[in-house]
């Protein structure tokens, strides 16, 4: 009998500030982990120092979520979730128009919908102190509404974004927590009501507790 | 003898302002289909006017590029270009960790430096009157720049970002022309080098023209 093979590796942070639990995208890895019964094991960095050369050979960008297993080493949660998601219809599904549907929306969500949101919390989160911030966030929200507006009215009344739930869902739940935090879903209840369902999975909720049980309660002292 | 199959259909704008010429993004499927000598069609779209609801119901956004041949409907341009990629080594190489490493930068260019280039396009661009735009620029432009630093670190010396060409070249080279246009690109001679080994590619050169000969030189009038 030989041995089981190693876990993957994912990349997460030791410690966070408040406002950052829940939503540092290792999450999305794994919420995919959990929807596919795949075991894995954090690599855990500290998120108030610079990453060394180690981690950004393996994340250039420093940031987190990095992926890594017995076949290869890669990065970005969008990428991850589409490698886990090659031969795993609970991920991707198989038929053509439903899978590349899966992929359109999974980069939409990454780059049509979350970059307006995220110029939004720079504003407000990030840029606070600023004189103009709050001008600002007033006239970018509209540009990021229009986003939300168009996923409400594409999403309709469909239960997922690509027929049954998959990798896209994990991004769009996972971006819309930002318009959440923001105040700005409760203008949409039927994106409201999908970012429930979203994270009513009981997948998401082992994937945000574990992420949750490995911070530490105080930035590492180093 | 059978007719040939139809082309597969790329969406595309008729007519756009001077600045945006040569950056609209079906330029980029246009690329990676010159890459791989695939023919393509363009459904030319009027971009002064709200699309209409048969264009939402193939681009949810209303944006270009959508895509489609006689195997589906997609849409998002680094969705477009793994779809595209999938059978052919010269988008996605075919030893695994060199194609998820593809992916990885596909993306990475996508959510990791667009979205930071973006927001400065947004102040100097769409935002201009606004009297705090430039501290606004100036606030911005440091988040831009490290993710600038972060990659010609990680390119370092080689040619392409995942070995040999590969889609996510197409998609990091059309959004480092967003930081040439904002005149940050020089502080990057690797990436600048990066950048004209990409707009020299014959293939590029035939997509850029493809996309300038679909203009009109006067809006449309409606």
């Amino acid at each position: 009998m030989s041995a089981a093979p190693p876990c993957p590796q994912v990349s997460a942070f030791e410690w966070v500030p408040d406002f950052a639990r829940g939503n540092v995208r290792d999450l999305r890895v794994r919420w995919a982990c959990e929807e596919i019964g795949r075991p894995y094991e954090t690599v855990l960095l500290d998120a108030t120092h610079p990453r060394g050369d180690d981690y950004t050979r393996w994340q250039p960008f420093g940031q987190v979520p990095a992926y890594r297993d017995q076949a290869l080493e890669m990065f970005e949660s969008g990428a991850i979730l589409l490698y886990l998601g090659q031969d795993e219809p609970a991920l991707l599904p198989t038929e053509p128009q439903a899978r590349w549907q899966a992929v359109s929306w999974l980069v939409a969500g990454l780059n049509s919908v979350e970059p307006y949101l995220g110029s939004l919390v720079d504003m407000r989160l990030f840029h606070a102190d600023q004189p103009w911030a709050e001008d600002a966030f007033a006239t970018l929200r509209p540009g990021a509404e229009r986003k939300l507006a168009r996923l409400a009215e594409a999403l309709g009344d469909r239960e997922w974004l690509a027929g049954r739930f998959s990798a896209a869902d994990i991004i769009m739940v996972t971006v819309l927590k930002i318009a959440v935090d923001l105040d700005l879903l409760a203008a949409h209840p039927t994106l409201a009501a999908y970012h429930a369902r979203g994270t009513a999975r009981p997948a998401f909720g082992r994937a945000l507790q574990a992420q949750l049980d490995d911070f530490t309660d105080e930035p590492p002292s180093r």
